[in-house]
Order: C-alpha cells, then structure tokens, then sequence
C-alpha cells in the first residue's frame, strides 16, 4: 500500500507518466522488470499495458524503481 | 493487507475477474506464478482455484503482478 | 500482520482448516513449504502441527499462498 | 513490527519459550536459521542467545517461523 | 512508506544530500545498487539522476541502505 | 518503519549500542551483512559508521538481526 495523496511528487511523477504515455521501465522486488506504459494507478496497483500489449496489474509493494527518460 | 476499497480501480478489476472467469497468471514475490480463477477476494487474501482444479488462497502480500487478457 | 475480522473470508477459510483439521501445504515467501494441520490462529501467526509432529509457529507475514483439498 | 498484545495466542506462546527457556529454531525471512533461547521480546524484536552464547537481537519483521518442541 | 517528519534525523540527512548533491549509492532489498544524486524525496520516493544522467524513482519500501561520503 | 517508543527494550537496547560504541554485526534481510558501531537511530534508519570508517544509513525495514558482544 502506499500514501497516495497527489500531492505527493512521487504520486504526480506517475500521473505525468500516465498523461504522457511515457515509456517505463518498473523494477520489482523480484528482480524482474516490465516495460510499458501506465494506464492508471491506484493506492495498491499501477496498471500497466505492456510493449507487447498485454495488461498487468502491478502491485505497488512490488516495485522497487522506476526508471523513465 | 491491502487497501480494500470497493471504489479502488484495483479492487474493482479484481471484482471482473471474479464476475467474468477471466483465467490470470499471479506472479508472486518469490518469483513463483500460478495460474487460475479467482473466487472471491478480501483484505488479506485471493482465494484461486487453478488450472488443475487446486484450492489455494493467495496472501496478497506475496503478490507481485497479475497479467491478464 | 494481518486485517484479523472473523466477518473476512479469508479468517473464516482457515477458522475451518482449524475446525475439519485440513491438511494444508503452506507455500512461505522464502520458497519453502511447510505441511500439516492448523491448531490456532491470531493476528501475528498460525500454529501448525507438521505431519511429522514438529510444532511450527509460523508467521502470517512471510505466508505466500495455502494450498489445500 | 508485530501486533503486541498479550492476549494473543502468539504473544503468550513467545512468552512460555522465554519463562521454559525453550531451545528454538528461528527460519528468517532470508532462509537463514538461528537457534538459541529467547530473553525477552518486544513490539520489535525477539532478543535471542544462541547455542553458542552469542547474544542476537532478531528483528520480527524477518521472522518466517518458529519450530519448537 | 515511511515516516516522513522533517524533525528524523534519517530525513534532514537525505535533505542534505538533495541540498548538497552528494553522490550516493543505494543498496537495494534485491541487492542491486544504484549510484547518482537524489533530487527530491516524499513518503513513498526519492528522485535519483544516476551518474549516467538516468532518471530513477526508487521507492523507499526498497531501500536496505545507502552509502555515502 | 519501526515501533518507536525509548519504552521498548529494543529501541534501549540500541540506545546502549550508541552510548557503549558497541561493535555490532547487522545482518539484512538480503542476507549481506554490515559491520560497525551506530551513531544514532530513528524511526526509519540507524547511522552506521563502518569498521573502514565508510557513513552508513540502514533502513530499519532492512535489518533481520544485529548481533553483538
């Protein structure tokens, strides 16, 4: 779970991700990576539509960067 | 634990995998996935019945992603 | 720790490991797996009795996933 | 850090290793194990002295299980 | 999510390495690490330009330990 | 985050490491382990200062045991 109150910077950098359709890179807690972009978020979950165009529901807890250009 | 708002978009698109049977892949934080139907969800759990028709109730917080079609 | 309502699902689930003594596999965050039968259940923790009598207090937090019959 | 509260069956179990001096084997989150006699424990932590008198203080967020006899 | 009051210690001390752009390394719960300079935190984030000019959110609940000069 | 009240026996078991500079093993829940003597505590971090005089800032979450003389 996270604190999410869009008046965060961490909150807002995400909705700028999501109005911009920025490509990402999400690192999770698994050593595992997804790229994509992010379709909405939520105090549990980004969802995140990937180049491959499939849809995942990312847990917050999960994630441990995001990288973006 | 997770925030369990039914006004949450992530609780929601839980909600219409339950209500349309969609088959998901949970990837968990061990790196381990399984893949099934979910039944029913709460603060804590998912309850999934597999491909194989097992019963496993999944802790949330052991959830990584759920990819979907 | 765990949301601890006996109104939960997932409470009620394993209020009735413990009551039919349902042999269960705990899958741990860690990748192991413990067998055995449920004796109690709290806010922090399970008690289990493996199959080969060893008492196990296991706790909610690094439990992935129950898988049972 | 754990709910603390010594009504719950998991407290109280804690409580009889520290008053029986009962030799434990803590699994952690790492799959690491420690094996010792707990002195005393708090919302945080368990105080352990191990097998060869080492004094460890074991964080509860890292605990997995607790095997006893 | 973290504790986020300007009166910690642990916070003042990333308000100085934002402040004084001290190059950093964090060490992350996957044990990865990333180098660079934080430019902002909040309760969930730091903002981190890496030595090659990535942009990086790392979220805290990640974090095991950053080392610094 | 961590239970933070100078009540705990664990927060004035550290207080005690910072007071005597005892020198302590930390073991992380990556299953590295840091060396050194902590300068101060919050509720998210300790400041570790290393046997090779390197500045530390270990999160709390991170910490499965410390281990001390």
């Amino acid at each position: 779970m996270t604190a999410f109150d869009t008046g965060f910077p961490s909150v807002r950098q995400i909705q700028s991700f999501i109005k911009n359709k920025t490509p990402i890179e999400i690192g999770l807690m698994t050593n595992k990576t997804l790229e994509g972009v992010v379709k909405w978020q939520d105090q549990n979950c980004l969802s995140l539509v990937t180049t491959s165009q499939e849809k995942i529901l990312v847990w917050i807890q999960a994630i441990a960067y995001i990288r973006y250009r």
